[in-house]
């Protein structure tokens, strides 16, 4: 492995990580809150380190392969969540390391799970800084230093890419990484700068709309009231926020193509019509299912778009609670928690994308059944898949549920509820941060063992990742010569 | 499709099943109760109708290939379904054909669900039914066919074999396959005759002892005893089933390789140690796990070994409510109900066998992962696993995860917990019986709606018969010309 290259892509991390910390600094200063220290301190400490890792030894390639890009992906986050949890513990506004760092995760990882009781006690400064996670995790940070360094985004790097970026398929057609990522970003910024401008000029106050703004890009969730969205209780603000999270579930290839004037091809992506068709089929069937629970249609249809809206882009924004839904609703709610959103969107879950893929599998298996001398090849987007990305899907789906029966085994030790324990894992691997029960949309994770918290870490980092660049981690040969 | 053949086969079933009911009128008689009327009425029908089947119409060639084998596999066993449901039915036993039809599917797929509150309100005579189906769909009615019928014995009606015995890789070096199939229910015969002796001296009833055995052999889990097999409350009989349902969880091919004396090839089967494994490990952390709620270690112990081996094997058979268990020993209870046992033996579930190629698959992909250059092919039991076995393993991975969300939300319609919803799916579907919650061990599957009891019954035949058979059916491209 390129050792030197993976310490020069953490030193990067680490400044960029300083840098952004400074925003919370500003932030405190702003609202005359002394916290601003704590951002100030470990921004200087950690972009000190962090310069020094970069100029002390200069990597002599700037090429990672698979494994040592998928390390140094994982190995980044690590190192991002390790520091970003400090000025928390520090401050001792999260007086506990362990939950610091649970919080941490979940804003980077897009989560939004919590261990806070009540987000208002936190100063403005800590606040902001939730939220720019979210923002920062949701399209991810090495994908920033790929348009940031221009060594790094050479098309050999595709690796580090896809350990960031989520979905099966992700960047094969790329040109040039640099301009790839760069652009990304900039459809990124200007989707979140657009949100931010609905809700301000919508009469939201300037903190609560940047930092709403930000946990919805990020589709994280984090809020900074303790009502979370049902603080801005009106239908403008819900339904913007609404569309938006639907906006950043979808894959930022039909972004792209739509800038480029490729209307045709973008529309004829089959993945942005299950995952339309998935809102509509669930915002109609929850609507119908809950329309008892609330004063009018309209407020039932809008309880269940929001709701469907937030879980499938795994967001995780709470408007109430919705434990006594009926079970269909419920059950619908969960479904969409593992579907996810659209793969290259900044959006978690399995991803939809997946899900067609397997579906396609399985019905050519019931083809050939029926019609044994006709060999049809999967075709996804008018293309045929190969047989490599298949291989990864289904192994992927197999990975997936090995880390869930594992998860789930060890968090069921601590003794809580069957749908607490259950949930509470399907909402952190799939980055949602809610589920149901003690962990519900006015729940939070605080009551939970460290080991529990330790096992709801990993899955939240292994599902932002897509499992294997945490799991490489663990594996003792990948850290061998080879 | 070869429709004659189908005919011929359908007509063979109702013959069998019309003879097998008259061990229950014979039961009837045994205890002077009117109720083997029913039996003898619907045997000598169906018997009649099997004949008529039979003799008008023969089938010109014998042979079924993939396609028609699974549609005769599925037809036979829903025609046997509705015509086992007919005693229950017409003797008022169970007035709702629906209910009936359920305890119907539920004994012959040997899931052992129930719909009856109390079993000792039955007649002798039904009470025989539900234990004889649980032993004649254990081993499989087509397969006692295939030893029956000299014509279908050949080696190319494997179709038939595959669709009724549970497995991967089934039957693939079969050398003559009637001799096969005696050669299974020979086996079959002599363990539950073995067990039975061992009951019967031991002390049981002429009576329980039959129907325990029958229920054991099958991995079915009905009992005579409103109790269940806490009815027998002796560590002697409670631990005779547990190790007898153990043993029926085994392949059947380890027991055909220590009758030909091949002893190496036997203990050499990957399955065989991880279905042990498993069910020391699961025994070992539930005991200790529940320690505290018995009165002594060895009755801890002896809890966790019979729930192990009663839910691993999908038997379901109980000694007492889990309900209560802590959530630790309740997650390893589904964990297992999931798993089932061994491929090619009675038990139902994932299959053992299965999930080993998955992992392995994923550790493939692992491997790959750190070695990029070094290609290693997915061995097992020495030898290389093709890409077909792979591929369908992981296909029928994605079906069942289909099947069980559909299942899961229509039943969730209904609107009970979360518990109840998910595991009267989980075990229908993996043909255990009990679940937890309301469908738990001490509790029956009465208060379903007929939506859900449809669901569910649809759920143990396509949890029987692997899915593919019972699915088929319901596409209505299989029933063309081709």
């Amino acid at each position: 492995m390129n050792k030197r290259l993976i310490v020069y892509i953490l030193g990067w991390v680490l400044i960029v990580e300083g840098i952004a910390m400074q925003v919370c600094t500003i932030t405190s200063v702003i609202y005359r809150e002394n916290e601003g220290l704590y951002f100030l301190i470990t921004g200087a400490v950690s972009a000190g380190l962090g310069v020094l890792a970069v100029k002390v030894r200069k990597p002599k390639n700037m090429v990672l392969y698979q494994k040592a890009g998928f390390c140094a992906t994982a190995l980044s986050w690590i190192v991002l969540s390790l520091v970003g949890a400090m000025p928390f513990f520090l401050s001792r506004e999260i007086p506990n390391y362990v939950d610091a760092l649970f919080e941490t995760v979940s804003g980077f990882t897009t989560t939004g799970a919590t261990i806070l009781v009540e987000v208002e006690q936190l100063s403005h400064g800590m606040l902001m800084w939730r939220s720019l996670m979210n923002w920062l995790g949701g399209m991810g940070v090495i994908v920033f230093l790929l348009a940031l360094i221009p060594k790094l985004g050479g098309q050999q790097n595709i690796y580090l890419m896809r350990a960031e970026s989520p979905g099966p398929i992700v960047g094969k057609a790329v040109p040039k990484m640099r301009d790839y990522a760069a652009l990304l970003y900039g459809i990124y910024f200007g989707l979140t700068l657009t949100e931010f401008l609905l809700l301000f000029f919508g009469g939201m106050d300037v903190f609560d709309a940047i930092n709403t703004s930000f946990a919805t890009a990020g589709t994280g969730g984090f809020g900074v009231r303790n009502a979370n969205i049902a603080a801005y209780d009106t239908y403008y603000f819900q339904t913007v926020i609404a569309v938006f999270m639907m906006l950043f579930g979808i894959n930022f290839s039909f972004y792209i193509l739509l800038i480029g004037k490729k209307f045709g091809q973008a529309f004829r992506m089959t993945e942005l019509w299950v995952y339309l068709g998935l809102i509509v089929f669930c915002t109609v069937v929850m609507g119908f299912n809950i329309m008892s629970l609330y004063p009018t249609a309209y407020d039932a249809f809008h309880q269940s778009f929001f709701y469907t809206s937030s879980i499938i882009t795994t967001t995780g924004f709470g408007i109430g609670d919705v434990n006594h839904w009926p079970m269909l609703s419920r059950a619908l709610i969960l479904f969409i928690t593992f579907t996810g959103a659209m793969a290259g969107s900044t959006g978690g879950g399995f991803k939809i994308s997946r899900i067609i893929l397997l579906v396609k599998e399985a019905r050519k298996e019931f083809f050939l059944l029926v019609h044994p001398r006709n060999v049809r090849a999967v075709v996804m987007d008018g293309k045929k898949v190969d047989h490599n990305t298949m291989r990864s899907t289904t192994v992927y789906l197999v990975v997936y549920i090995l880390v869930f029966i594992v998860s789930f085994t060890l968090v069921s030790i601590e003794g809580r509820g069957f749908v607490t324990c259950f949930t509470s894992i399907a909402a952190t691997l799939n980055n949602t941060g809610p589920g149901l029960g003690a962990v519900g949309p006015v729940g939070n994770y605080a009551m939970f063992t460290p080991l529990s918290k330790f096992v709801l870490i990993f899955d939240m980092l292994a599902g932002r990742l897509e499992l294997f660049p945490v799991i490489l981690l663990f594996i003792p040969a990948a850290w061998k010569k080879s």
